[in-house]
């Protein structure tokens, strides 16, 4: 048998009890004959709990000793989960991001995993030992720690399997698998039993909540085989791999919506060729994630642009372009939040022009005003009022004929 | 001017407001111009909580991930006091043991200190940093986190003293200073304002609570220059330092007690040579500290051994000894708990050998019964019933004239 590396949220190790209930499946996998290599999170509110007590000491905590703070989180479950593991008589080695070669570059709260040096694990592994990684984590050239930002922990786990090259990488989570919607928001959605990696990948960045976009870009690249499963049963999940290898490719695969977007407008912007060049490098620099991007027509003096940013970095946008002023010339900079995005993904989308039509008709039908539109080859994207959003994904589920069981579909 | 290293341990750093007032005196101390490095432990009772989590986890926790679980403890610390500091417009860098070069053997749970490397706190410190060191920590020659064990902080505080060089060594702790006695105890104890290594290292190994016995130890050794002084106010604290730079020697400086004492017999034993050392070297390899030992006289064909240990380690000891039984061949093995230790420790004792008469018979007249006696240069020990180990401290505090001040007799 080969290595599979399995990842636990945060919430699936929020208590003593649930660790155990970890352990037992851990050692499941064990017993089947795998090397396995576990990567966890912090225990449930334990991030937040950090937080807060960050935020009473600095009004802007600094990104570097944020990280220091952070990171003890995961640090306590990996500690936790091999003492579960050594109660019943396994061998465990816990390893923080360091000691797992987890090597980052140096940007503080939001690094990005450079390599990975597999050799202490590999190790272990031949020894008999179940390796616990300390997700979300890793170490910068200059031996400072870093993180990989919230949802990190699952760009641990795949960037583990693809250096281990690893059988497969089993996101467990606290949902069963990854829906055509959100059930929360829309009650008629199914489970999918599989998806592509580019489809996941359009849902991840839209807010499925379920897989971090970089773990899916990072397995699509290293052809990670992921399956995203529920921790609290034993239902099949969902696996997500290759497009080719699937049966069948529908229209509009799913749902997605993101309830935290803010919207910054940028008018009277001079016409010039360096302008938006020099807006956006800023943002870049300031490691501010840009989404979606939308110009006035160009033929003008003067343009106007407009762009949306996660909710949590509008008023950090917003400073950036405030700084900016001198510099470009602008003459007003309005921000906008309460909104949200909704989107339709699907790989056969490319082929089938209709569906942003009926996209737009099935939002405008409904009341729903479009703030800002952006589309790819797999997906559409609507900005809209957050407070229409719940609407939004029920009716765009029912439009597009998702409320049908897709299981049935996919194994027609 | 030089380097100041300065220790707060966890009631110091036990609430945000408090580590925000660490904060101010730290900031204190490099406004005078003083390179900074100052060493924490775990806020007040985080340890204990995170004992209490492992042990809902494991009945005997593995002492490796004890270590991990642990540190955790203090890097939190680390990475606040930080932010605090930073919050004040100053330069911190917070570092764990392992960032802060700090080599240990690979006894978890008790490991020992090998060697610091300073290369890189003395970079920071050049670059106008004030360098905050996770306490109690340090990395493996296998690059596993270690701990020092509990009071490890002071350990690691002198350590780094002795490694940068620096001036001098401040404890900040909860109490004003060293006192003849704890006052908690006898109420009639007064501060000394000096104490020699010698002294301070009897008084920390007899369980005076304010320094832990190797960071005396490792002061003594590397000629540390340390201050025991609260956190909390602005008191004069009291100076460790050499016995010949001291004005005057008394007979007896202190009065120190112990209230978590164990005493175990082994019944029986054949009297031949290697009994005792296989008995001790065993107990050693299980990193069990024996403190006193008492023989019954070796001209029979059997003899008998008692000594005594912190009660944590009663039954462990006893474990270890009954695993012996067929090698050693004993009859017998005993344990008693529920015992104290009190001490007499004075840098005069040895030139006055009246001092072991005065305290039997001031123990004896207060009806107090000694059940194991030991003595050195400069102190000397008897267990006695815990129950009557307060009536003990006061009465021998009396009867070395300690009750007096004792600063007026120093500076006479």
């Amino acid at each position: 048998m080969g290595i599979v590396v399995q990842k636990f949220g945060g919430t699936s190790v929020g208590s003593v009890e649930r660790i155990q209930k970890v352990a037992e499946r851990v050692a499941q996998a064990h017993a089947k004959g795998n090397q396995v290599v576990v990567t966890v999170s912090a225990m449930g509110k334990t991030t937040d709990e950090l937080v807060s007590l960050a935020k009473q000491m600095s009004d802007h905590p600094p990104e570097r000793e944020m990280d220091v703070l952070l990171t003890t989180g995961e640090q306590v479950t990996i500690a936790l989960l091999s003492m579960a593991l050594m109660q019943k008589g396994l061998q465990a080695h816990p390893m923080t991001g360091w000691q797992a070669g987890i090597h980052t570059d140096a940007i503080h709260g939001k690094a990005r995993i450079d390599h990975i040096d597999p050799n202490k694990i590999k190790k272990c592994l031949d020894a008999g030992e179940i390796v616990i990684v300390a997700g979300f984590q890793g170490i910068s050239p200059d031996g400072e720690i870093t993180t990989l930002g919230r949802g990190g922990s699952d760009t641990t786990a795949v960037a583990l399997a693809a250096s281990l090259k690893a059988e497969r990488c089993e996101i467990y989570t606290d949902v069963t698998g990854v829906y055509t919607a959100d059930p929360r928001i829309a009650p008629q959605a199914s489970k999918l039993t599989e998806i592509s990696y580019e489809e996941m990948l359009e849902l991840a960045n839209l807010g499925a909540g379920v897989l971090h976009p970089r773990s899916v870009e990072c397995a699509m690249t290293h052809q990670v085989q992921l399956v995203v499963r529920s921790s609290f049963c034993e239902e099949d999940g969902t696996m997500v791999k290759e497009a080719g290898q699937m049966e069948e490719e529908m229209n509009v695969r799913g749902v997605a919506h993101d309830l935290h977007v803010a919207r910054i407008k940028v008018l009277g912007l001079p016409n010039q060729s360096e302008t938006l060049s020099t807006l956006f490098t800023r943002l870049s620099e300031a490691t501010i994630n840009v989404d979606m991007i939308v110009t006035s027509e160009h033929e003008q003096e003067r343009i106007s642009v407009a762009f949306s940013v996660h909710e949590e970095e509008g008023d950090k946008a917003r400073e950036v372009i405030l700084q900016l002023q001198d510099e470009l010339g602008y003459q007003d900079v309005i921000s906008e939040t309460g909104l949200a995005k909704v989107s339709t993904v699907g790989a056969g989308m490319v082929t089938n022009p209709g569906v942003a039509a009926r996209m737009f008709n099935t939002l405008s039908e409904a009341g729903i005003k479009i703030k800002m539109v952006s589309t790819s080859e797999i997906k559409i994207s609507c900005v809209i009022p957050r407070d229409q959003a719940q609407q939004a994904v029920r009716t765009l589920h029912t439009a597009f004929g998702l409320d049908a069981k897709h299981e049935v579909l996919l194994e027609a």
